[in-house]
């Protein structure tokens, strides 16, 4: 539906900011592929939107989380690399080649797994698959000792085609912890045991460590969060575009006075005269519950703080300081926007950036400007 | 997609149980119709489902927050009385019309913008609005100066048809908070000034009301939160059956040793030799972030407290407790269910049951059984 009037809360989606923001990466990254991952609905924005104007763009490498992720991508995407990082569950595999998924092999037993479901299959050419080395994150990928068996037994990955080496930090957008330099450490010498050369690829770098220097590059990058506008370098300047923006209704505004308090339990009390606006926005849009009391808006520059609690489907807010003709039902209050961004929402919160993209509630209005190859 | 194997985390939702909650508040409430809640895609749960299993049950009567909410619903049940609570933004009237809903006027504005349209249009029969009275939410419905004026002057409701007046407690889950008998008595003192008689019904119960007494009861009673689960009854055992079961796959099971940390941020360290497990469910799920290192899951009966951060896909898990012939990847792990119900998830994410229902990820795979009428 084109039309505003039925919603109660507005998305607009900026598909050339994410553009921008894949060349901006692209352009630092010194490897030879930057890939873009899109799980997760693409952090939120719509696969269906996003990933069309980043292949326009050029990226013909996309990684997702789950399985039936990458089949929906297989969908639009009928030729790029769309490779699962959670790899496959026990049974699944032949999804994976029905739809030239590329699974990232977690540990030996998927290793066993994948090369034990391609003895029993024919194909003109092997599928590929990655490994997942891990490095430090103790979450998914080989273990040491895994890959030590691994360097010892490298009968072990015969049969398969190993496209990309992959690994993870855990502290990347904390550009000086030390744990960074010795989880780089730690991937090289385990590259160097397995011994494993050209054509396969190697890859480290998410969005933040794109920006910790050549040293952390290899072959091919996989940013997410920095292409959505999430600040990859905590502490710093923002190099990233904001890609959205959120826009809620006014529904009802009323002037109060003492003693009041107001919404559920009775939370925020009135503390002197003023102006309440209540908006149609609540925690099941994926407007956190945690912003009661704490979090806020913007009418035009002007801060309006959240009082209450946010409830399901609405959110009240201290108007005081707007004057009256900007306050009427169907006056747009940003919630993000750029006054208060992404990572400043997030903040409020009590959360990252990552968690309020992914959130972004599916009764929304969503209109996507750019992208238009 | 019937087969379980392309998802990492199963969502099973029971339609009975449902069914039997409705039923149970129905058979609790005195006054002449309960009604059902089903804003916000029935509380995450999914409208298309959970909709025609309460129609079966004998429910005509629905409500939910967004206009664009009530013209997907209508497209379910052609012939049910459809209520939006948060009434008609300007310009937006004759959605309502055009699709049989109900709008819920919430200030002397609605009122005359909705008295102002119908005046515009010719009508073999006036549709219907209800009107809120705000009894102490300072949220939506008109405050006590504006029933005033409409008793003063009630040629503003002329030509409207009014089919039910409603109100809202904020605090009815604490059965004994004082609040409630005050904002009841707010409640019948505006019903009396504005003397509105039948055929126009009152309706002022939520899931928590109805338990309050046949004093709160009244006409309608529109139960949302109770019908999926949530005890609607703080500090006090919970008289509604469970409706959901959440399960994860472990991707991945790792001994561990010292010194290590776990996932994002290093935030937890490994103390002694043990196991983790890994698997496949995250806050892109709704899976809260706000449950790292606190929430747990259960494999059979044994807790298996979750250790590091819940990222975006994953989390991971201390199974050192748990024998080794339980541990495979593809075993499920109990996110939500018998041992871990909604509210108890709840507390532990520092949030209510309501927003965890309302989260509920679009990656699952979701299981129905049950309600075939």
């Amino acid at each position: 539906m084109t039309d505003s009037k039925p919603f109660g809360t507005i998305l607009t989606i900026d598909l050339d900011a994410i553009v921008e923001n894949y060349t901006l990466l692209r352009g630092t990254f010194t490897g030879s592929d930057c890939a873009s991952v899109v799980k997760a609905n693409a952090y939120g924005l719509g696969v269906d939107k996003v990933v069309p104007a980043l292949a326009a763009a050029g990226c013909t490498t996309f990684f997702v989380a789950h399985l039936n992720e990458g089949i929906n991508l297989r969908r639009i995407l009928p030729d790029a690399a769309i490779h699962i990082l959670n790899g496959p569950t026990p049974g699944s595999e032949s999804y994976f080649t029905e739809n030239q998924l590329t699974p990232v092999l977690n540990s030996l037993f998927h290793i066993a797994a994948w090369k034990n479901f391609l003895s029993t299959q024919t194909f003109s050419e092997t599928p590929p698959a990655d490994i997942h080395l891990d490095s430090g994150m103790l979450r998914l990928g080989l273990p040491p000792n895994e890959v030590k068996t691994l360097a010892q037994k490298p009968g072990r990955l015969e049969g398969l085609r190993v496209d990309t080496l992959i690994s993870h930090l855990a502290c990347a957008t904390e550009l000086e912890n030390p744990l960074n330099a010795q989880h780089l450490e730690s991937f090289k010498a385990e590259l160097n045991d397995l011994r494993i050369t050209a054509p396969t690829k190697v890859s480290f770098c998410g969005s933040s460590a794109i920006f910790l220097g050549p040293d952390y590059h290899f072959d091919l990058a996989r940013p997410g969060a920095a292409l959505y506008g999430i600040n990859p370098l905590s502490g710093r300047p923002n190099p990233m575009r904001q890609v959205l923006r959120l826009q809620s209704k006014i529904l009802q505004v009323r002037d109060v006075d003492t003693p009041q308090t107001v919404g559920y339990g009775a939370t925020h009390r009135i503390t002197q005269s003023g102006k309440i606006a209540t908006a149609a926005v609540g925690y099941a849009d994926g407007f956190f519950r945690s912003l009661s009391n704490c979090g806020c808006g913007y009418i035009g520059d002007i801060r309006v703080p959240i009082v209450g609690r946010v409830s399901m489907d609405l959110i009240t807010l201290d108007v005081t300081d707007v004057p009256d003709h900007l306050l009427h039902p169907g006056t747009l209050i940003d919630l993000i926007g750029p006054n208060y961004d992404l990572d400043a929402v997030a903040e409020d919160a009590d959360t990252i950036g990552y968690e309020v993209l992914t959130a972004l509630g599916s009764r929304y209005q969503r209109i996507y400007n750019g992208g238009n190859g």
